[in-house]
């Protein structure tokens, strides 16, 4: 599927509409079957003991599927998470980032669906899987 | 299932083990059926408009299972996450609390179950539905 | 919500739209709150061992989702199933036949969910739980 | 991971585990990172128009993590499905059998995860996709 925005485009419209988390995110790779986002870990992440919490994977995976369908409709979608399943396989590395790579497999007229590998950066083992279906609005 | 934890015993031990995120918090009430967490809304679980963020529900329901749980274990266990399913259903209210009542379907040796509705306070058709499982490490 | 085909009206739509599984399937009762749903068990169903199968709980789950959603919506409906999340938690009971009593808890202008709690019959803790997403086609 | 069972191995211990669906079902191809199970389509796995049914997609998932687990652990293996999330993305395509390819994402103590592809045969884009959690019993 044809790309209609580049990393660049992406950061861009994600910082200015949800510029409280827009630092904590960067994208490190865009192509047409994946995207891979990176969670520049931060002290707010983190449970005791130095591990990145489940709801900052779940807001990983999460904005990673956004990005995955806006690159595919452009800057103009207001696509909403209608449903996400999340697995967590192993405990997250210490003092490293987070990368999830999301891969698109569907994007219908109302639906789209991905699906995501979280790591902890440098360690093959994925960390958390999950599966995202957005709703995009009707123009 | 018989109770080993009050609401007090609940919210002393997270506030030990969850500093970062304590206060935001409340139990709300709990029975041998069920227990309902509060998310005292702040501007950082939202999102722009003014409405609760999927990370912020699913922090809630996460810790919802995890009060659920730990009522009936009692203060030893270590139960981690290892699938949430969520379904985001309708827009939250803006400018009132996140309500979340768990119940406890399973509570097996090495795996528990529960669901969840995630209500906006005063509105009476469910924002967001949840089934959460957690992994009971061994004695 | 308002319920615009009774028991009835169910029973005789589903057995001319799928006549293979119509005997396997009975509605109980119905209300504008909940649906249950029968599978009457037959060998076809079961693994070695006389338990229900995984499939056919998962046929009863998302029959009982159809049900509820046809219920709401009249018979003219071609809603198909988007997503299922399924746990199952205990072992059936031999020799008697499952129940599944699911609630609609949203049915929106695309998209329907609801969840489900599957029973042995006559025995209190629930076999299984599900939740279930709908896309209903535009008219 | 290194494989404890072959092609010939899974699909002659799977027919005397489960006779009744045994014929339904053969092992296309297996290595160390996935396996491709085939339904071979016959009319019950039919609805109405000719396509195969979503029960019938779930049961070749849940195969297909099976055999996955199975490879591995040996035929002494008494793993059971404990969690299925399956996304039906499109319609299958009618007259072909479907393929399930799927990875073993971690293979724990007590848990297995892992994820899948449903495929019309002939088809490039996935009809559907599914992850599932086995729980293993201790030894």
């Amino acid at each position: 599927m044809e790309l209609k925005m580049d990393i660049a485009a992406l950061e861009s419209f994600v910082a200015e509409q949800f510029p409280q988390v827009a630092g904590d995110f960067t994208v490190d790779a865009l192509d047409e079957s994946q995207v891979t986002v990176r969670l520049n870990v931060q002290d707010r992440h983190l449970r005791p003991g130095g591990t990145v919490s489940g709801p900052s994977m779940f807001a990983l995976a999460d904005l990673g599927m956004y990005f995955a369908v806006l690159s595919r409709l452009g800057p103009v979608a207001l696509a909403v998470t209608a449903n996400c399943s999340i697995d967590f396989m192993r405990k997250p590395a210490a003092g490293v980032d987070m990368l999830c790579v999301t891969r698109l497999l569907k994007l219908g007229r109302v639906l789209a669906v991905g699906d995501a590998l979280l790591y902890s950066e440098g360690l093959a083992p994925p960390v958390a899987r999950a599966s995202l279906t957005y709703a995009i609005p009707p123009k």
